[in-house]
């Protein structure tokens, strides 16, 4: 029986990238039935009452050597943005725009490997449409529809459906109505998913 | 080769007891060793400016869910302690006295099967006494000591030497000066120590 697995994100959020390498695997040896959510990882701070790691300087430091051993097992390039944190209201509404256009993949890819590979500001605007453009998509197509008010209003609404659901930051998944939070529990997960 | 261990706890942590029934088995595998280091949670706590997860209600919820997973891949019993957070600062002080009197194993185990399968509240002086009776340790010789002013002493350098060195919670782990922090990160732990 293939279950359902629900995929809240944000691409400003380094363990979301490195979680984002293995779900294709995870989801090819489990027969999950993968359901992106992007969501506001900002909003979801503010609503839980949670603060970003690097708040408490010992925990910062303690992230870039915890996220290198994680790229070394994953094999996985990275390089620190220095623009973080990026504000991602608008990627993320891109997000859920190009899932409706039936881009997803393309852009998805495009859009962790700008934030995660290349320092890009995605947040800005105009580098976004860069971003967009040099990934073969139609940026005018997606970007125009981001200040649209469904749009707006179904970020607000994922962002909303997981803080009432527990969560606190990203990657958070859910399988059959357990949350599984964090890069470092897709173990659990898979576990969850192959039972 | 065999690398020296260093393993910060404090028996108020949860993490730390469900990390303590895995390190057996890890110093076997690995030939590590181990060096066990009392230090007082509450205080790294503070030096460093972290705060206990369940301060964000949302994470508090959680970590109950992450916990019971853990007990199950680990076959582990566990109450949760309704004196949480006990005060440890004698308990840790009481672990520095029972590693120079050459009882550690025996203390050891008594104190977390005491915080952590039995409900005690191990920060307070009779129950500590009970407990280390129980266990058919000389409750006086140990808690005779926990006043002097070496052993307060001792504790205390010990969490300033940790918080000095990174940590910002328990358990937290040294490895040729690697840190490794948590119960979920034994994996990397391990292969630092068989490398």
């Amino acid at each position: 029986m293939s279950k359902k697995l629900e995929y809240f994100f944000d691409y400003v959020s380094p363990f979301s990238y490195l979680a984002d390498s293995q779900v294709p695997g995870l989801v090819q040896r489990t027969g999950a039935e993968l359901i992106y959510r992007p969501f506001f990882l900002g909003g979801v701070m503010q609503a839980s009452g949670n603060s970003p790691p690097a708040t408490v300087p010992a925990k910062g430091a303690y992230m870039g050597v915890d996220i290198a051993r994680w790229l070394d097992r994953y094999g996985l390039e990275f390089k620190f943005n220095p623009n973080f944190p990026v504000m991602t209201v608008k990627p993320m509404r891109a997000a859920l725009v190009a899932l409706e256009q039936g881009v997803f993949p393309q852009f998805h890819q495009a859009m962790f490997k700008a934030m995660w590979r290349e320092e890009k500001n995605i947040g800005d605007a105009e580098v976004l449409a860069e971003v967009l453009s040099s990934a073969g998509l139609d940026a005018p197509a997606i970007l125009g529809r981001i200040g649209d008010d469904d749009v707006k209003e179904h970020l607000k609404a994922n962002t909303a459906e997981a803080v009432e659901r527990g969560a606190f930051g990203a990657p958070t998944f859910y399988v059959e109505g357990e949350m599984f939070f964090g890069n470092d529990r897709l173990d659990f997960l898979e576990a969850k998913l192959a039972s």
